[in-house]
């Protein structure tokens, strides 16, 4: 019963099939070879985005912040939630790879910038003149950290924001296809339709060994992208293996599938908990994460039972069984029905 | 009438005759010259800290950001006041300097971090193991950037925080001099006595024209200290000028002497202003800088009388008289009663 | 007929299966999954390194810049050959890394560098007290740029000369197998017992789709390191799938057996060179890589056969039938006899 | 007898006259004070550049580290000569600056680089697509590290080769002055004329007590430039002391007596040692540097009766009399005939 990240599931078999399929030949390195070709045509056309540069990282954090390196200057500060992944779970890769640059916590409500809240945060800035940072990028993480996913209008009203003071803005799509599915729209309407200028487009999280694409939809971000990606050491020799899991994910629609099916197993958990007395959620679980607190004595049961999720708040010791702890539950495509149902029982108690 | 900062004013007589006399003679270049060992001396007796390892540097800027580097890791957050020179004033400098860290501000009253909201800052980090940013140091601006002064009691609790959690401290003194006067401690009693590590003790608000000593009360920072002042461009080859300004402002106690005028002069203002209808202080000034609020009609006296000083908050473009702007004026040693007195007069109406 | 690099090759079928194995169960992220425990253990046994710490990263160039920026400070700079990777194929990686440090480049023989122009680039430096750059690693690459590789006893000639400045050595072994097979000695041999401190333990040019091993034989870099990793986007949430490539490369000694067959190739490559008129070697081609000068008419039929490979001095264009042209050819374990058999004909004419 | 450097020297009294009146009166800080103005207007108006973009700091590794750091980018590298002070006596601040470039080293003669060195440096990178570093400014020192001047020939036919492949160049003249008194040019002539985009225009060295202008022909670098100044921590808040040193110094042609007065001193030390038996010139003394050979015995003689210059080759210990050390001498503008007299006085014997 594995809840504790969507990093702990297996690889989808269509991408196995498919490095195993790569490796019948040999190719050219460094991107070079013609599988990658695929992948940027295809990604294109999936984005509507016939010009966009697109290239391919193996993890989400160097996607984030080789983008927003690319984006930004060292003397600038990106704007985030406080709950970013970029804030809190990068060990401050964001401003090694911006050279020095800051991040700015714009207040957040259930994991989601507001408008006002973000206005604020920018004209806050660049009142100093060259005394304090820069007005830099805005970072929006889709899904949140805590599960819930912005809407299209939501975006598009920070983003407005963003272009009323000529600020790009970086989509952490670390969960993707996770929030597309919530929001039932294309690709293109949930990023530059919507004002975002780079996404992290994540696969690793959904089915993938590790591969991340990085979409500019200007190209003019293309050549300085390809410099930074190679300095941080995040340019493979043998990329062919990394374009070959992202063309399974992309083929037959594979990416949606899998986030359907992941999404499913949040509800089908979230809808089981919400029939357990004495259960509370934290947030809404719009994708595949779900927050909620119930009493000690249910962690208790979870925990004896090998269940594998993160206390988010609080602590499985101590003497009160009534005591309400917050637990993260996230789930990916694998999950089956039966874990579920076994881990939502365990909570029922 | 400059009430705009203490570092409009002029430099204190003693200190331009201290640079005419180290004009008569050569000098070895890089710190190698006389007055240098002369000014190493006097701090170290001064803060009775005979092992301190002391170095001078132009500007306050370079003396948190290079103190700061060299106490702490690119992998380290920084936990400051969310007003902190550092944070607001310096356009990253810190994080340039650092190689790439993190900033953490910690709420504050007062302009003052409390205890209590250190110690949760501090545990916030590093319960992600490698994933979030470290725990780094803890900097302490005294005085503080709205014009109150911690208490060596204040000092030594955030700094028992700091203990707890074996993180240094860093004490921005950009007005040392300020702080202390209005304290009347000694200066080992607000710095080591009080657990403070490493000190930015400044000169240049304070009647130099551009000095600031580093201290560092462990001498195991030395070295690295010196090779991050050279590669970042601040060590000056004709150094005997920045000892010479430093051994003029602690000969004779001119700093206390200086320090003591700048307050006095805030307290006069102060005063003045306490007088008139309509004036609301926004901080309590404890030292040489005043904050506080009056209507915009006598901001307007002030301002066609050539006063000088920042609105704060509000703008001084506005219809309603009545409206209560906030001003903050800033007084060095130099301004005359005189000046202080018609500032007064003016806001009296 | 690739013979461009030995990242054109495919992934040996072994790690392909032990990739599917490891794809059967969910597991810890980020380095907590237990075939990494075994991997460690593994790697450690193979060393008669019982307490090295080993951590696994996807590119070469990410083996090389962390373990150099762990082992240097930003303000030092590293020892290496005109040649080496890090100087000519990384965009500044290690500089990026180190926080802005600088590589010296020591004068080499047959791409190796000698302990005399080491202990001359070494007593060069911090002869200018807090000036110049301070002395720094020495990183030697094995096999070399150019196919050559250090005897044991050179690598000792070499790090005697780094013990006598207290500098550590760090081993670029992108190759390190090849090198390996090619002298006959032990890991432990040819790297710790010959002086050496850390080690960049190459998989990916050896049959693995991308997998490095670093080795810090010091374990107090352990940490440092893995903080670096972090920060450097390096750490894999599927960490298992990169454990898993280790396992399979060192179970059974696949490492070796396929490091032999490399070498074993390149030698079949030489030797069929050397009975061609109007060949002439480069370097001696002591592993893999073969450097050879032979007649534009040959490269032409190369060309026009399809053969891939380097043109290292020199360009296909020109009119001269008879101007030596030099060749770089990297045999992987995967290039058939007979390829090297056609490509040997197509030289001969 | 201080031969040591030009740092050793006094401030020209004029300019400590300066410093006086400039303490008269309060003064916007920042940069915001009158005298600036000033001195922006008269370098324009010196270099015949009305568009150029002027900015004071107090070092000369700030201007170069600041300048070149404003005209690149971190993935590339700076071509200089192996001798360049940026190379050898800044402690990497350059590679900090730009946020971790490198520098490679063009063979020079007599440390001047030649064209065809520049060239095949230059064609030696950016031949490996993404993975070498990318080409990047030219940095030319005038007068160079051992005293030769470049002609203002020799200074286009390096711009020439820079244009050609389209690179910036950048002129540290920490010793502008003396190169310019030496050629008899105009200052226009020997930069932008020239072909050179960026200069350190060098004043500490020549009669001030701290201070360089950076010069900009292109003002689109100048925000960047501001940027970059600020959080590297070289702003100064009593910015109106380095404008009032800097303008005194452009007065009345001080600049160009002091370093008139500085060279015509070192050519009567080279005259007077051309007459000593047993001297040898290492490089031609074109301005205000000699370099001389002569036997240990003389250079005892010196050290006896406490003349300070560097022996830069060779150590006075030793018993061999008659071994050749290598002197490095400095002249300053203050340098007295009688001290220049007893210095070839006690060369001679």
């Amino acid at each position: 019963m594995y809840f504790a990240s969507d990093n702990a599931g297996p690889v989808h078999p269509n991408v196995m099939a498919a490095l195993e399929a790569a490796n019948q030949n040999y190719a050219m390195p460094y991107g070079a070879d013609r599988i990658n070709e695929e992948v940027v045509k295809r990604i294109r056309a999936m984005f509507d985005a016939p010009e966009a540069a697109v290239y391919l990282v193996a993890t989400g954090t160097a996607a984030n912040s080789i983008a927003l390196a690319t984006l930004s200057n060292p003397w600038e500060t990106v704007f985030c939630s406080p709950m970013a992944h970029i804030q809190e779970d990068e060990c401050n890769a964001p401003e090694f790879y911006m050279g020095g640059g800051k991040l700015t916590l714009v207040p957040a409500i259930d994991a989601k910038m507001t408008p006002d809240a973000l206005r604020k945060s920018i004209t806050a800035e660049e009142v100093r003149g060259v005394h304090g940072p820069q007005r830099g990028p805005i970072s929006i993480t889709q899904v949140t950290e805590r599960g819930t996913v912005y809407s299209v209008g939501e975006i598009k009203a920070l983003t407005a924001v963003a272009k009323e003071y000529d600020l790009p803005v970086h989509l952490d799509g670390a969960r993707f296809t996770n929030a597309l599915v919530s929001l039932g729209c294309s690709p293109a309407e949930m990023t530059w339709k919507a004002g975002v200028d780079a996404v992290s487009f994540g696969g690793t999280k959904n089915g993938l060994m590790g591969v991340e694409a990085v979409i500019f939809f200007d190209p003019k971000h293309a050549w300085e992208f390809e410099l930074r990606r190679k300095r941080g050491a995040h340019l493979f020799s043998k990329h062919r293996y990394l374009s070959a899991q992202m063309m399974a994910y992309l083929a037959n629609d594979l990416w949606v599938e899998l986030a359907t099916s992941a999404n499913t197993n949040a509800a089908r958990l979230a809808s089981g908990l919400r029939q357990c007395p004495d259960v509370r959620f934290d947030f809404h679980p719009d994708a595949n994460i779900v927050f909620a607190s119930f009493p000690r004595s249910a962690h208790k049961r979870l925990h004896d039972a090998g269940a594998i999720y993160y206390v988010w708040e609080g602590t499985l010791e101590g003497d009160d069984p009534d005591e309400m702890l917050t637990a993260r539950m996230v789930c990916d495509w694998s999950i089956s029905d039966d874990y579920i149902d076994r881990f939502v029982a365990l909570v029922k108690g």
